[in-house]
């Protein structure tokens, strides 16, 4: 095969679940594309990889130099609500769902012993004194719902003792809407069980 | 959503059997990765889209300005057997499963009402000046094995009937290694019967 298009495919094939037959699809169909949709690609990635960096307060990605994110200038989302999420991409899913609109701050990681991840690797050094600044009241953890979500949790508010005037809560364990009994494995039900709520 | 960020997921949610999720996937990792992955994807794409082009005898994507492809270069290869087939996938599939050591000619699409392809969309003006240039005898079909596959077969068949020293082959049809009469179509065990083998 032509080295050109190897590397192509190759990079393509590295992509989050590309793989190597997505990647010669994909190196295929730009090459034969004649509307210039691969230049168009070259470009954005170039410009998006120059120009965006995360927000220095709360680690969204934002336009470099240009101050802080959209979230974070919005006044009407300093509610005194911040959510913890691990990734750019929970926040996405949360802005869909349009159940949240206060801040966001992203700890880009969760503590883990298997992978090596660390309390120094996680983006919680202003956590403390955005609480102060922008006035928060409530602490959301919207962590994914493993051990290592969890645990991140538990180290978080452990940083955070001191500010007693900030209440904690988590989203709720359960059943998922539409989710029948003979699917739902034990370690959900055991949750569904224990925080079952009073009619 | 910070508008960069838009459309590079949009732009990449447009590849094959990507999508809207994929293309998010896909920007973030590349946002969130500091070895540069970004940048090499974009020159790969932008040196591929510059410097590669169809051979001009076969189709075959290679460097442009280089002359003929590989497998044209290749005078091993140059032993009677010319390969049709619709597009450089079919090369790379052939090509990993080493049936096939001879030429090829991608024709680059199939005969389609449906989809508005004409005859003279196809890859086939110079198949005659092959056919003598390279001493072809034997031309084998390896189209795909539907309506459309058949009609451009037949198609090129009745273009290249005054090359009466050729013999025209195609792939045989039947039931696939490992396949179990009950899940295979009622057209391949048709096809199947009507080729069925004496022992």
């Amino acid at each position: 095969m032509n080295p050109k298009i190897e590397k192509l495919i190759k990079l393509f094939a590295r992509l989050p679940r590309v793989g190597n037959r997505g990647g010669q699809r994909i190196a295929l169909a730009l090459l034969q594309d004649k509307t210039g949709r691969g230049n168009a690609l070259a470009s954005a990635i170039i410009d998006a990889m120059e120009n965006i960096a995360p927000c220095p307060n709360c680690g969204v990605l934002t336009d470099r130099g240009g101050g802080v994110c959209e979230f974070c200038r919005d006044a009407s989302r300093q509610n005194g609500g911040l959510c913890i999420v691990r990734d750019l991409s929970d926040v996405w899913t949360l802005e869909k769902s349009s159940v949240f609109h206060g801040r966001y701050h992203i700890i880009g990681g969760l503590l883990s012993g298997a992978s090596g991840v660390l309390p120094q690797d996680l983006n919680i050094q202003n956590l403390a004194s955005r609480i102060a600044a922008e006035k928060i009241t409530e602490i959301i953890f919207a962590l994914p719902n493993t051990v290592e979500g969890k645990t991140t949790q538990h180290y978080i508010m452990s940083v955070l003792s001191d500010c007693s005037e900030v209440a904690f809560t988590e989203l709720a364990s359960g059943v998922p809407l539409g989710g029948e009994l003979d699917y739902i494995d034990d370690g959900t039900l055991s949750l569904a069980f224990g925080g079952r709520k009073s009619l």
